[in-house]
């Protein structure tokens, strides 16, 4: 009859997960059902809800049941010591960031996002730059704060929060490699797609076309719309908790990829969520591992699955049905050489596979150098444009289309950018891991058939929720450490194939 | 700069205020675009947010801060006086239903309400009958603490939490005058109604043509769509909070009217949020004073104005426009007759405005009876047949059709439905005192104009907020003691009218 300290512990982040998923589903609402004049009400009951989480997080009575816990965790299971593990990292998090600074984050980067805004409109970086200033001072701080309490420099912390067991370290190996191959693999690439420009697909697909469309794919790929949504928004993202699961996308009347992809990519999110370990769904260690993990969920399925020739095959008869399209252009061989093209270009969410990762390196490497103090705020522009420069070889005309084309820093995120590549790198490594174990993918994904990859993603990382470091998981599931060797190897298959 | 324990009181109750906020949002969601398959996740973030909502106003801090705000109320405001006493209610009635008859009452109702709707399908009482006993055993309880905290009798404790201010003393005198008065009305106007039969309305409404023509409507109400959403759910239903406010109806392909009235009931309730004081907005004293002066207002709209000889002067050209539908079937006069029919029929949901009440009696005195332990939970199929025969001579020939059609008691809602007929009762009051005031408002209903009576109502209803007791609210408002003389004279004049 008695409860143990561990058993207790457990009662309190089965309330915290509800609170998160409350947040969840009120942050969906304002992004894709909210009237827009209600944000102010809306932000209210989103800052009561944020609060009260951090204050049931850093009780002392859940401080003085960790301690205990930690004292008989011998006792204890795998799971139960790696959750155990998990709530200890959530509250260290929480104490490290106190009330009084996630306050004045909160403000100063309010108050910069709507300095973003107006720069962005008057492409006058010089408007943001003061207040852009004021979240990096505070940024700072919490680097120091987080980095104390973890054990771990500054920057590391900030990462840590996002894609925690990776340090700058990896990260800097991870880049390394990149930084020296991508460079000729994309000169390489564009000149094999030179003379093999794609015709352009012509034509206005509705929004209830294009939807149908893109159902009958995330069908095929198991989102469960009786326990899931999709619906539209400004940018796509997924929301809720696995049971409630939503994703968005954006239909484009003249593009009938983008819209497709975006729900794509954003169901790689939601089956990752639906596959985390059900025994645990409420606890932390039966959360996702992260966002670089995250990323590689949503890349996997956009990138490595469905921007391939297999998936096209699947894809051409959907779209002659669902949109009434064909002609030559409809080909095949043209549909996937939209798919794959290759282009040098300012913006990085226009950015093709083979050259985001570009982007990725330009902000990691300018955020380091101007949480270290490195890189003054005011210089930031022209330090931008020359590190574009000299890994793309194109220069921006404005700030707009440099270094304020991201929200990003306004609203304090650093430490996320590295993520997304790291997201690209893990998906080039599961990918191959997953390949070798199911020679006949490419025939599967040819015929729509899903379930193997959906298995095998279960099996190797969606069920091992939060339980191992990303890299022991990658480990793991792929018999190899984490590099970026795989994710080279798949690029340069890729976008260096005979014609 | 010394906070003073009024103020902080203040502080607690605007975060709680947001969590109700949130709370509200989750129900919405709930009902209108959660997937069917995801109650239970939704289940528990609502558990979750509503424990904490009473964990937070029972702490022994707020006990304390209103001891001491108390002791100094003789230096505030008359608005802080009252927001301080509403405080007081809230925290009262929290204390008084411990979380865990709470916890035990929530598993018995989801228990009862399961087999209500078994015993539903099956036609079979019995079968519900020791799942609602259970549940009266549970509200018995609730009761008694309640009305040891408020100083009341159990029954008078209940219906204090739903429309406070109001005992069964004034239930009984208002209800002994409807009792008296309706049965001669209701012969009256069958007879005279008789030789006056509607022709059908045929035809078939699309949704959207439908949700046109209520949202014209809606607009002409004063219905802000920039702050609030309009959507379709099982049953209608109003959510949200002042700022982020959200109605639902349910379109009938066939029938014109039980959409667009849903709608404009619901806006009833809408527009009172809205003119709730906007500086309380986030206090106990700026919420609405309770269930029957918000059906006061919802019944004031759909009944006292849109089932008018002066609405359907200005709807008649709307449905044209909209549904696209001429005849003769459509003229004022025949649409008029459709608003206004008389009819008994066994079901509360679908009675008219004139038999209406008799349902709510009859419910109204089974529930005292059963609470009392003077009707055994067995017995209520008879006694609420031979109840229904005395007041409407009509009788059910199953208990589908009797007993068993409203969830209010599966789900604990006892002394919740005379707050129905007392809203219809303060809505003839508040109409009688309204036309007073602004004795051309037929014509400006005429002409779709409803921005005169939502002045009124703001100035004499819906600013006042919970300020004043009910009655106290009434007398201000239309100078009268709370009676049901106007409501019985407008009763009179509208159905007893020359033809």
């Amino acid at each position: 009859m008695s409860v143990t300290p561990y058993q207790q512990l457990e009662q309190e982040f089965r309330r915290l997960h509800a609170f998160r998923g409350a947040l969840s589903m009120l942050r969906w609402d304002a992004a894709v059902m909210m009237p827009r004049g209600s944000a102010d009400v809306r932000g209210e009951q989103l800052a009561a809800l944020e609060t009260e989480h951090h204050a049931l997080l850093t009780t002392p009575k859940v401080a003085r049941l960790l301690e205990r816990a930690e004292a008989g965790a011998s006792q204890l299971d795998d799971w139960s010591i790696a959750n155990l593990r998990e709530m200890r990292r959530q509250r260290d998090h929480a104490i490290a960031t106190p009330p009084s600074l996630i306050a004045r984050l909160a403000k100063a980067t309010a108050r910069a996002e709507v300095f973003w805004v107006e720069a962005r409109k008057t492409n006058d970086f010089k408007l943001f730059a003061p207040y852009l200033e004021e979240v990096v001072h505070l940024v700072r701080d919490k680097a120091a704060l987080l980095g104390q309490a973890r054990g771990l420099a500054p920057y590391d912390a900030l990462v840590d929060v996002f894609t925690p067991g990776i340090s700058t370290a990896d990260i800097d190996t991870i880049f390394k490699a990149l930084s020296r191959k991508l460079p000729g693999l994309i000169n390489a690439a564009i000149e094999v797609q030179a003379d093999r420009a794609p015709a352009p697909l012509t034509g206005k697909f509705t929004v209830a076309r294009q939807r149908q469309l893109s159902v009958e794919v995330l069908k095929a790929l198991g989102f469960p719309f009786d326990r899931g949504r999709l619906d539209e928004s400004e940018h796509p993202f997924t929301e809720g908790v696995p049971g409630d699961i939503r994703v968005t996308t954006r239909f484009d009347l003249i593009d009938p990829f983008s819209g497709l992809l975006g729900a794509v990519h954003e169901t790689g999110h939601a089956m990752y969520d639906l596959g985390l370990p059900q025994q645990w769904r409420d606890q932390p260690v039966g959360r996702d591992r992260g966002l670089a993990l995250e990323e590689s969920q949503s890349l996997l399925f956009e990138m490595n699955i469905c921007r391939s020739r297999a998936f096209v095959k699947y894809l051409r008869p959907l779209l002659e049905k669902h949109l009434q399209v064909n002609g030559p252009e409809w080909s095949e061989e043209n549909l996937y050489r939209h798919l794959v093209r290759v282009r040098r270009s300012l913006i990085r969410m226009d950015a093709d596979e083979l050259t985001y990762p570009a982007h990725i390196m330009l902000r990691y490497e300018l955020e380091r150098k101007i949480l270290e103090g490195a890189l003054p705020v005011k210089d930031l522009p022209e330090a931008w444009n020359a590190n574009l420069y000299q890994r793309l070889g194109i220069r921006p005309s404005n700030d707009v289309e440099g270094c304020l084309q991201d929200i990003h820093w306004a609203v304090g995120h650093f430490g996320y950018f590295p993520s997304y590549a790291l997201g690209a790198v893990i998906a080039g490594q599961l990918n191959e891991a997953m390949r070798t174990a199911r020679p006949s993918l490419d025939e599967e994904i040819a015929l729509g058939q899903f379930g193997g990859i959906m298995e095998w993603l279960r099996d190797n990382v969606h069920g091992v929720g939060a339980r191992l470091p990303v890299k022991d998981l990658i480990q793991e599931a792929t018999g190899k450490p984490l590099t970026a060797a795989a994710y080279l190897r798949y690029l340069e298959t890729k976008y260096l194939e005979a014609p």
